[in-house]
């Protein structure tokens, strides 16, 4: 029998403390907790990984304040696009999702996605319809609709500069990357990832960014690790990342803190690739690196107390 | 200066020589030969890798007997959903592009996506909205239509089993994967890769496969290898294919033969994945494995002759 833990993590960025209330770092620090609580509670009953990352992820899509789910950010045409994917370390069976409208879980379509339909990347309205086979549950645009992502949508929908060269002008300061994400090792030793994401405010043109991507965004292997990412995702696809950090174990022996390091601070700096992940090896070892000034993070290992961090 | 070189792909899978008459195989042949001409052409010239791998895979894209462009297959709604991808190995950047209609070659809007989106993924209808803002040749439905496609379609269009069970049963006897695909080496060294596809016969829901997922199907990097897949995608894309045999070549010292034999005919094998891939090294080495009966492949080396192969 292994320990078992979960991580899970809200979204890398410039996390401006100026910007922070002591309400909503409250605000913040109670989701990533129940979040973490969903999660462990599947663990400590003796459940799946895959089962407790899903359910970490679902808490995490029911939150407002985090960019997936109900709090997801605004399309350049109003709307709310979605990503996610789920990853089974003990199988390697995956399911993801890429611009799914509607669907108030997209981490749970993703894991239906994995199971039911033959496929593991689905995308668009088409996906839209699996899930209404599916008899998944639907949700209005007003559930998705929340005050603070109309507003930072309202500041930048006539302008695509934001689109089309990544400036951050049009941001005011704060820049986050707000997927959300857990990993955890379960009784069993086996390994389970997941990741759900709104994407880019104001995005368009159908922009598929790392989070549905198996190998870039999420990645679960029993014999090496389970990855969730957050960050600036075209360089998270050009780089591999999950993945990479998986091979730095298995083909070249590194530590999952050390392949984590190289990634994360070396590798996806030198391209100007800003954001995090979390990690979690077969060993129960966690790791939460990130470039960027913070990333909403916490942890639970089998027995201790839950650790939650914003800022470095 | 290097020795530079091309190979490619026409898709692999169960090619029945009892279905092949002496035409078809003949125009299967001219179609490879004038592809890799295409290519090697601009490397001869001393263009770059890139360039020849885009215009070796838009020639297969406007030739109507492979699985991309002009002859993609039928979806479920009797349409034509394309997925593509191309990554420059010098730079890590890459364009990718899901679920494209109407494009005429959507190796060229990856290509296109790449250099002027600001991403590296877009899909479905959204992306071809900014193809039209890029002032990409479009075609009818018509141009699109070809009768031997229209009648495999027509052959399995009203039963699902094809999409959630994968059996076979649905199809007669040969089973292809009629992705397309390049990789260079040019003359300054520098990788390239490409593949596009219109995936599976009568797939719905939006499937995406694994040739426009970077680090699946379609990889390039100039510390190790250039590659582009074909095969059962689902599998491609669990295993991470392309980024493995990277990997395997950079982290553990394996050759290229070693890598690619490696995950083809043993990982791949062991996991139920059927097809291949094309591959070329740093070195200008070439590989190209498959684990099926056949793949449509052709290579030129500098000065040297043409090889076009068919089967084992």
């Amino acid at each position: 029998m292994k320990n078992f833990a979960i991580a899970i993590h809200g979204g890398a960025g410039t996390i401006l403390r100026s910007l922070m209330t002591p309400e909503k770092e409250a605000q913040y620090t109670n989701a990533l907790q129940n979040a973490i609580d969903a999660g462990y509670t599947i663990l400590d009953e003796g459940g799946s990984s895959l089962d407790a990352v899903e359910a970490a992820v679902m808490s995490m899509e029911n939150f407002p304040l985090f960019n997936a789910g109900k709090g997801a950010v605004f399309t350049n045409k109003g709307l709310h696009e979605m990503d996610a994917a789920i990853m089974d370390g003990k199988t390697l069976e995956a399911g993801a999702v890429s611009g799914i409208s509607s669907v108030q879980n997209p981490v749970h379509l993703a894991r239906i996605i994995k199971e039911k339909s033959g496929h593991v990347m689905l995308s668009g309205g088409e996906a839209a319809k699996f899930a209404k086979k599916m008899n998944l549950p639907f949700q209005p645009d007003e559930y998705f609709y929340t005050e603070e992502r109309f507003q930072q949508w309202t500041a930048v929908k006539d302008s695509d500069t934001y689109q089309l060269d990544h400036s951050d002008k049009t941001e005011k300061g704060e820049k986050k990357f707000g997927t959300v994400g857990a990993v955890a090792i379960d009784i069993k030793g086996n390994l389970a990832a997941a990741t759900s994401t709104g994407g880019m405010t104001n995005k368009r043109y159908g922009r598929v960014g790392d989070s549905p991507i198996i190998g870039a965004g999420t990645y679960a292997n029993n014999n090496t690790c389970a990855i969730s990412c957050t960050g600036h995702g075209e360089f998270f696809i050009r780089a591999v990342v999950a993945y990479d950090i998986s091979c730095l174990m298995e083909y070249k022996g590194l530590t999952l803190k050390a392949a984590c390091d190289y990634v994360v601070k070396d590798k996806l700096v030198k391209m100007g690739g800003e954001g995090g992940l979390i990690a979690i090896d077969k060993d129960g070892n966690i790791e939460l690196p990130f470039n960027s000034e913070g990333m909403y993070r916490a942890w639970k290992k089998e027995g201790e107390e839950t650790v939650v961090k914003i800022y470095e």
